[in-house]
């Protein structure tokens, strides 16, 4: 049994049946976590993969539907932590996945560097003190780069991975010459990019990209993503990047 | 009177009912030029304008039914220097526009450096000795970054605008990160970027971008831009670009 507190619910992702424990109380997983579980290069059936700022596990365990690899994940939020590790064990996932309570900006010390084949980051979006604050630190900390800078994951980053290891990242658009720019400074050469509209006709407000370590220059753009429709419904390929019947590659 | 050589044309374009020299000699302009003439921020009544790697000068007519400014081109290849000198008579714009036969890579010792507004170019899109190799020479210049690359225009462009002055610039999207990155270390902080598809489902085959001389960094990210509908057909977008009845601002 898994132990709900009284703020927490269940809720079911169409992505092969999986349950993730949330709350409003702390930061919840949306759309941005599920295009990039859809976006990541994994390798098939082996090999190691990491998500940073894992927050309630959601991309961990949507990661594990697509690979047999061993997924870890890296929450520094102790009540999100412990969320995800209850998360990971009502899907019986506890073989496959590992979530680690930690400070990104210490994994160096405690993981083996050059060893990873992917990692996967869903990180703050916003600068430290910039746009709205937060009320509820969860939110805060989840938000703005408080914990943990764009400099401070590609960093990490790029010590976890194998040479041609790949990152997959989800941003915001408006950071883009920020995430290029740092991704070849830490040697992550851009390789795959796809911009998500809300609507056709919409400026993009989400960006996924993907990072080679020591790749060679060639940016591939992906078609644009429309997430919904004029009359506001999902988009048939959004629904069908919902129930796992399509990826980002 | 306009003389024609025998290899010459002269195409009409539906915009302002410019007419300009052609030649399937040399390179002609296409599309990317008239993107780029309608993503351009332009001054409305005064200032300066210079378009680099003008070519035949279809991106600085087409600009100037936009703007009463002054509009200078650069381009290297005599041959197509002599065709927009002749196309700038050809519509009576001598007032306006003036082509210089120049290497962009001398044009800091010839023209006033910090005095523009704005800066076009349509570069070559290849870096040397990749691709397809062209057999005809003007092709090749116009393909390839044999006597520019995009460092150099990067280099020059900041170094003509103004404070706050604006780049615009059409490329292949592969190229971004090198744009991104460039931009930034010139200075040019990129702020305004537009993906070209050539259909819905497909990858972008072109992007625009505007980098600003010392601005504060924050990328807008335009809708996309599709080109041609499911049936082959211009999108009603692209027509209405096509006609100066839409600018991409």
């Amino acid at each position: 049994m898994v132990h709900l507190a009284d703020d927490e619910r269940l809720d079911f992702l169409p992505l092969n049946h999986l349950k993730i424990i949330q709350s409003q109380t702390v930061f919840s997983f949306s759309m941005d976590a599920v295009l990039l579980a859809q976006f990541a290069y994994l390798p098939l059936k082996k090999g190691k993969v990491m998500d940073l700022c894992t927050g309630n596990g959601a991309v961990a365990l949507m990661l594990s539907t697509r690979t047999q690899a061993a997924i870890e994940g890296i929450e520094i939020q102790e009540r999100l932590y412990d969320m995800a590790v209850r998360s990971v064990r009502l899907n019986h996932k506890e073989k496959q996945i590992t979530i680690h309570h930690q400070d990104l900006r210490e994994a160096q010390a405690r993981f083996e560097l050059g060893s990873y084949d992917v990692v996967t980051c869903n990180p703050p979006y916003l600068p430290a003190h910039t746009g709205q604050t937060n009320v509820n630190e969860h939110y805060a900390i989840a938000r703005h780069e408080l914990y943990c800078t764009l400099e401070d994951i590609l960093s990490v980053s790029a010590a976890l991975l194998k040479p041609k290891g790949r990152l997959a990242l989800v941003h915001r658009p408006s950071r883009l010459a920020d995430i290029l720019t740092l991704l070849r400074r830490y040697r992550l050469e851009p390789k795959r990019m796809c911009l998500v509209h809300p609507k056709a006709d919409k400026p993009a407000n989400m960006v996924l990209v993907e990072g080679m370590k020591d790749g060679q220059p060639d940016l591939r753009l992906l078609p644009p993503l429309i997430a919904y429709t004029a009359d506001n419904e999902y988009t048939p390929q959004m629904k069908r990047i919902y129930f796992g019947e399509e990826t980002l590659l």
